[in-house]
């Protein structure tokens, strides 16, 4: 009776109560991929003991948006732990092996969009993908994406960051054959009101292969792309 | 010499003059999908034109956001095409070749979303999907969406309709490990400022495997599913 | 002539001029509640001033938004007030009678929305209530809001907690028949818009039993919960 | 085992397939209030077939924003059906049981706030309260609020609404000790932004007794204060 | 002494009081341009004496965002006028002297934004320039553009036209080493927010080159385009 | 004994309650103002009765934002009724006497802006003002302001409408010494938002004598301007 | 002539060029009022160096939005000049001579408007009014305004600064007979927008003697209600 | 064969590839202007490399949004680089030839204005151009404008700098006949929304002449200016 079962299967899902965080361990199993702990509003003993339960189950392990003093702590619970300073991510990566069946290209617009798109590059290392980027193809000297054309059809999942207009999506989005997934970033001033201009932008791309992830969210981005790259 | 023989391939890209608009018969080939019309903004004088060229390269063509004027119009040109009056969606479906690996779930909050669910719907259908349709689960009633798990988890790519709050996505996408495509419709009133509410909800979602088109796409979520479908 | 009276008894209504603010004793004898201080906005000096004169009257004392110094400053007031780091919230709890007829249960999502949840347990613990409190049960992993489904039956009124997409509340909403006094947090970043894509969701809530207060006003939300659970 | 039981008794939760609705008959039973059908966005076809599927359960029948249209084809269904032109209420009335403790008051700032106002008290009658109604009481001559003070204070829940600068919640909040359902009106032009303004401004109430509904939302105000006042 | 001078220049600036409209016959002189009238918000009585007062001195003439009716009434003062349906403009050309230097080149995105750049066309041509169209060469198949890469560059001033995410001015800007004005339309649904998200998008563009006017003013910019040709 | 009586005083303002309305006599008193109906919202029917109470106390009556159909019924009532179709009010001016102790000044930038100001000229003068007005005088054609300078000096108080970018209060402003109440009028597309961009515009301005009222609200400008004339 | 007149006298009007300043000596001429130096975005030195130069032909001068270091350059300029800490104003008030006809009533809603209400107060001083407040007179409690009602109807002109919900000056508007000049605060959070929502309920305020300035702008409503009280 | 000539050279548009930027040597070529860089989301590390690439191939620099570490930096790979700290940009003005054919006048309404004025004039100093700056002449104080009328008719483009309501461009578009290039600034508090009033002022503006760049844009006006200057 399979409505019955998945009741039960849906009850008997494990999660462990720290008390201050119901830690989801099935997740990983759900979605295949590792927890992943979100710093920010977290304090370094919370992320500590976090990461403490995730990794007795996994040995991957991703941190976002963290500062040096969250990586002072959790290299104290995990030796291997890199840092990344400029989108202040966390990482083991213990386990490389490869999942995902293609490459995934990460692409930005600017050299200020290089610290979303680092996000979304850690992130789709760590769940087992290979990863190409191309940074600094902003669609105001086309040439430099054309020139770079051949690198971008050899994807089979695109992550593609760009502040300001926001406009990359739409012409990468019309070069290739698959999917696309835009990040809006934050990068810009005045009329980009913190990436809402780019954010509007994407949401309306007259590239109908683009779908789109909150501002600056590069972990989102990779995350869904892992997904399907694994399809 | 790739570069080159990349751009010189660029430039050779097929598309047809019809004076008020440039035929990219290529994208078909590009993106392995028919081409699509937007009806509104053209007058069905301009709509019969272009699907008339679009039929002499595809056996299957899509017009969305058209009503019963167009679609007498287009029915001289296509014996076979239907109408969807719901969504305004007109479809000639001459090639029903299933091309999709997978099934895609349409699922919607409510009976007001299912305008938007069945464009994505006939788009899936027509790009070659098998759709599993799933309408009225809203989170207001869980149970009915919980008792409907199976179906979600037996879809390859799921698109999620839902206005208002737009919390369906969220909750869909806990519940599966493959990617939810969010569609936020412009369903409710006040509050809902036409579909910013769901939007804005659908790109905060907790759930890291949603991404999101703009209000009303159905056609779009549709579009993106096939092509990861096809993957 | 009751008329007459009103007006006469609303004449009278006391008073006490500090200068800076008229404290209003009379709120408490009207809303049965002690009064509060809104601690942003108002030096050190001014919030003891005004504690001062409060404990005169009442047993009971709540400051929310303060900080470590107001605390220093107000404990030479009074003795006994604790300090609740997270919301900064300082509470005399002098008089600890249950005057709430049943259980009042404080949900959240996410662990970043502890902050506001504990501003709203302090609360309704000070108003003279039972509190229960259910954190980190948001959306996205439902089996942990499900597992928990009695503790939320048991309650008389549930205040929810919720940033990000804000779509606890609708589905806590569902889930029991007792009013839901929904606060969205300011939890999220870039399309969260400071809390205001939780506040909109939570407006366009699909369950009818739903009320919604100001992003981060857990104060409001418990305040309003003890009144309903005198009733 | 109660979490089991839970699941299970969530399980077996009663809902009718219409196929482009999922009438939940279980609504009724779990929030002890008839189901209701928001009109708009539904065919008087669909609404005609829920209202029958309704009525074979409930003797009282509440359809909102409904038009002539509907209600003729209502009336075939259910011969007693009552129809209120300003608020576009549908209502059934069969089972006049007073279920509710006390008086819910119903409030309005202006004429053309009425409405509203009559959706919210359509709402609370069908719910089983006794409403007492209080029209045209704006802040701007708040001599005829103070005037019908006693009415106010003999009630045990409030709905007020109000468009504009919705103030009067505010007002009506602080000469209470009883909880106020704010309802924001979409009365106004120019820089009330459809009713925007007034939400705003009733979320940042200075009296602390208040919560918020949609814009417009008579119902859902009603809904709650019924909710309340069988507590 | 030039500071009197001017004053008393400033002074006796001729305009003619019609009641209704003060009409300034000197801005003729001091832009060199014809007067415009926007038809929007005036009567045809009012616009056809306007027209009559203007065409006493000047052979040209344009009226903006008019209709049939619009155009009925004029055609009785000036045989000569045309009709433009798509974008509701009334031109009479009694002169067509060239004054522009080099060519204007009109360019639209898609076929729904050809009424705004047939209002720009129709300006441009009206104050005296050669016009190159170029029309539905949107960024998501940028070979049509880069295909048509000739025809920019030989321009001296390009108007760009673009609605939805409003890419193309970016990328146009890119291509050619002259001003681009960039005309934001209202082209698209749901977050496109009538013209906003490719007005914000136009407004950060990465290209240096690029200025903005407001949504759909296809003569704004065509009237800043004929004064910079005529430098 | 001030404060009792003046609580006394509060309670005896006379208000009638019609059911729908409570139409408050006492208002003409206190401000020295005719009663004024702002007709959108209410039926003519409503308005008929509310008529027909206010004129048997009062010789003047002012009615805004009505159409032909409520002149109709109103010119029933009160034969001598005028109706301003631009505007849509309606006057009764039975009672001419000047109350004024000066002129006040209506200016307006652009023709479109003309029903925005008649409004404010028709209330002004029932309300027993001597009125000049001067239209069509927008800042781009300032030699046509600068050249009715003496007009608007001589005024004592400046009543000033503008739509688009709203400029012409700051410009005035700086010219007179005397109050200028700020009318931002809906005229205008795209970005204009509705008359947002001048109301923002307005509530910025540099010069300091200028207040402003809400967006197309010339009856509020002329009421208060009248209250300032007669102190 | 008197147009050639006030064109002369309009060129002869004497500023004094400091290079990054063109200090207006004719304003106060003109407004009858002296010069007032906005202090955000200019440097200590800056205003040391306009204050010099204002102080030559005045005996009184306003500096707003001031920090200690300012004063502390002021001081040398002017030793008379006082610092009020609250609002930042800096003051000369040398010359004392009451020119208003009446009394200005400067009202506000909490203790947090109070650097709002001060910053009034210090300008309606300085420009030679009798001043009156009135603090802590918040809707919630409308006793207290109640019982002061005397006070505000004894006001020529009145203040009325209030943050949250901006409610006050509606119910003062309706309590008085002369212009209420409402001053929305950035006094909030959340929904409040900062000072957006208490902006929007004034310039929609039900009261008809109600207009508005900017969020915080204490000094520009002081300002009119300066110029109406000399009328 | 002109296509594919054009695709050609497009192909072999030079960049030079630093990793973390593609310097895009050929823009200099395109637009015949020196590359720009922004400083703001580049480290002094990259900021000098980049200046290190392109001070091989130009005699010029600019770059904006530096601040004084920034300077250190680059004056260790330009000695003759001059830092400008209002607008934070920093000059190598090597060669000074004067490319534009007239006057580029540089206008701003307010001090605070001034250092995106400075951004505007160090730009088009050093693009070539001899700049003419005017500052704060306000529109409040019209006679100040007015005075300078002479100078701002002998300019051949202006650029128009200006905060708070922005309406300085639409009086200056008024006067003269060339373009006018409005650059809204962040100047103001409250409802100026960091510039966005300006900004839409401008969009909104009623002479036909000008147009609009991001806020507080100098660099764009002044680049466009630039472009404008040499046709």
């Amino acid at each position: 009776m399979p409505v019955e079962t998945a009741i039960q299967r849906l009850r008997h899902l494990p999660f462990e109560d720290l008390g201050f965080a119901k830690v989801d361990h099935h997740r990983a199993l759900r979605h295949g991929m590792p927890e992943v702990i979100l710093a920010s509003g977290k304090s370094p003993k919370q992320i500590a003991a976090i990461s403490r339960q995730l990794l007795k189950q996994n040995k991957n392990l991703l941190i976002t948006r963290a500062n040096k003093e969250v990586y002072g702590v959790v290299k104290k619970v995990a030796r291997a732990a890199e840092f990344f300073p400029l989108s202040g991510a966390i990482r083991v990566h213990g386990d490389r092996t490869i999942l995902g069946k293609g490459k995934i290209a990460v692409v930005c617009a600017g050299t200020s969009d290089i610290p979303v798109a680092e996000e979304a590059q850690v992130t789709a290392e760590v769940m087992g993908n290979e990863v190409e980027t191309l940074y600094d193809v902003g669609v105001a000297g086309i040439h430099r994406l054309i020139n770079n054309r051949e690198r971008l059809t050899q994807a089979r999942v695109i992550v593609c960051c760009a502040g300001m207009e926001g406009a990359l999506p739409s012409v990468v989005g019309g070069l290739v054959s698959v999917p696309v997934i835009a990040v809006p970033t934050s990068v810009g001033y005045g009329a980009s009101l913190h990436g809402l201009a780019a954010l509007l932008g994407m949401l309306n791309s007259c590239a109908s292969n683009v779908t789109v992830v909150n501002i600056d969210n590069g972990f989102g981005a990779a995350y869904v792309a892992s997904m399907i790259n694994r399809l």
